[in-house]
C-alpha cells in the first residue's frame, strides 16, 4: 500500500509577517490582512468561480519554518507555559508527522489582477509571508460548524490577552492604518510562552519594521521601533 | 523553492463503507461509526494524550479513489444535478490539485488496544474503508467554529432528503443495529445526482452487504438485499 503521497505547491500567501516570531497562534485572533496568489500554474480565473458566494474559506497550507526530521508523540504548547506535554494529536504544534497547517479565513474580495489572475484578499490568517498552499476550500457551516463542541486545554487559554502599552514616539514610526492590527497582535502576546522575564527585550517583524518589547505581568510595552534589515 | 512536499500516511480509517458509492457526501450527515488504526510507526499512546478532551477532530485525509493525472479548473457538483460547473475552489469536489480531504467528526472513544495502539472511535465520517490519513487535529470551537458563515450554493441543498422505504423482506437482511444508519444513508441519496431515471437499480455495498435500490421522485426504494461478492 501507498505510504506516501506527494502535495504540490499551489498559492503563496502575501502577509506582513516576513518571520515566524510574533505571528498569531491561530487563525480569526487578529484581523490581519493577506492575499493568496496563485502558483502560474493554477492562475485561471475558473477555478475560483463561485467562490464569492463563501464569506469562509479552509486553507490547507506547509508548516514550512518548522521541519523536524522526526516526530515527536508529545509537544510542549506555549500556551500551557511551554512545559506541559501534550499529546501532538491533541494539538494544532506545527512539530507534527506531516506539516499541514489548518486555518479558516474570512474572505473579503477575489481580484482579478492582469500579472497573477486570481487573487483572494482574506483577514484573518495566521501564516508567514510567502507560505506554501496546498490547498483552499470553502468553509460549509452545515458542515464545518461546530460551535458546542468542547475545546479541550485551549478553552482555559481562550481570551487571554494582554494590555497593550505603545508610546506615541515610536507609534509614530507605524502607518497609521496599522496600528489596530499591530496592537491586537501585541496583547496575544508574541513571546515564547515559557521564558518570564521582564528585562528582556523581543523583537518582532510587522513588515519592514522591528517591533521591539518587554513583557511585565499582564502588561506589553513597545521599547523601540526601528526599521528591519534584511 | 520547493514545489512539492511528501506526506506520509499516518493511519487509515476503518468503516462500513467499501466501496466509495453510497457514501454520505459530507461528514456529519449520517452518524456512521468509524474507527482510525495508526500505522505501525505511530501506534504511541503518548501522541494522542489530552486529545479525550475534545468532542471533535478534524481528519486529513486523502481521496485514494479519486486521482485523475490532470486537475481541471472547474467541477459539476452531483447536488447541483451534475450540469452546472463551479471553480474546484469552490467546491469540496475531491477532484482537485491535491487530493486532501477535510472532515469533522465526532470523538466517541479513545481505545487503547494490546494489536493496534490507540483506536480513535469516532462518528459521522464520511470515508470509504481503509482511506490513509495524513493528519489529525482537535476541532478548536473558538477558530474553527463560524455558525453564520454563508455557505453559497451549498445552502440551497442542505436538507434535501428522500423518503425511504426499506420493506420488510430486505431490512431483516441488515442487523438490527444498522437499520437507522443505513436509511439515513439511502435518505441522502446515494446515486450520482446525473442521473434520473425511475427504472434503474443501482447497488451500493455497506459492509458485506450489496443492497440495491431505485428512485422515483423524492422515495428511494430498497429493491433487494444481497450478499456482496468480493
Amino acid at each position: 500500500m501507498e505510504q506516501t503521497v506527494e502535495m504540490k505547491v499551489i498559492a503563496r500567501i502575501h502577509s506582513d509577517f516576513p518571520a515566524k516570531f510574533g505571528i498569531p497562534r491561530q487563525s480569526g485572533l487578529v484581523d490581519t490582512r493577506a492575499k493568496i496568489i496563485f502558483e502560474k500554474e493554477y492562475r485561471n480565473p475558473y477555478a475560483v468561480r463561485g467562490l464569492e458566494e463563501y464569506s469562509y474559506l479552509w486553507l490547507l497550507w506547509e508548516f514550512s519554518e518548522s521541519k523536524r526530521a522526526e516526530w515527536s508523540p508529545t509537544v510542549r504548547p506555549p500556551r500551557l507555559g511551554g512545559n506541559k506535554r501534550v499529546g501532538v494529536f491533541a494539538t494544532r504544534s506545527p512539530f507534527r508527522p506531516n506539516p499541514i497547517g489548518l486555518s479558516s479565513v474570512k474572505l473579503d474580495k477575489i481580484e482579478i489582477s492582469n500579472a497573477y489572475g486570481p487573487v483572494l484578499h482574506v483577514t484573518g490568517a495566521d501564516l508567514m509571508d510567502g507560505t506554501p498552499i496546498f490547498d483552499i476550500k470553502p468553509y460549509l457551516p452545515y458542515v464545518d460548524s461546530h460551535p458546542q463542541a468542547s475545546g479541550g486545554f485551549a478553552d482555559q487559554v481562550r481570551g487571554y490577552q494582554l494590555k497593550v502599552e505603545f508610546p506615541a514616539q515610536w507609534k509614530e514610526k507605524v502607518p497609521l492604518e496599522d496600528w489596530e492590527i499591530l496592537e491586537e497582535i501585541l496583547a496575544q502576546d508574541p513571546r515564547p510562552s515559557y521564558q518570564n522575564d521582564p528585562d528582556r527585550v523581543y523583537g518582532m517583524r510587522y513588515n519592514n519594521l522591528e517591533i521591539k518589547f518587554s513583557v511585565e505581568e499582564d502588561v506589553i510595552t513597545v521599547r523601540e521601533v526601528v526599521e528591519a534589515i534584511g
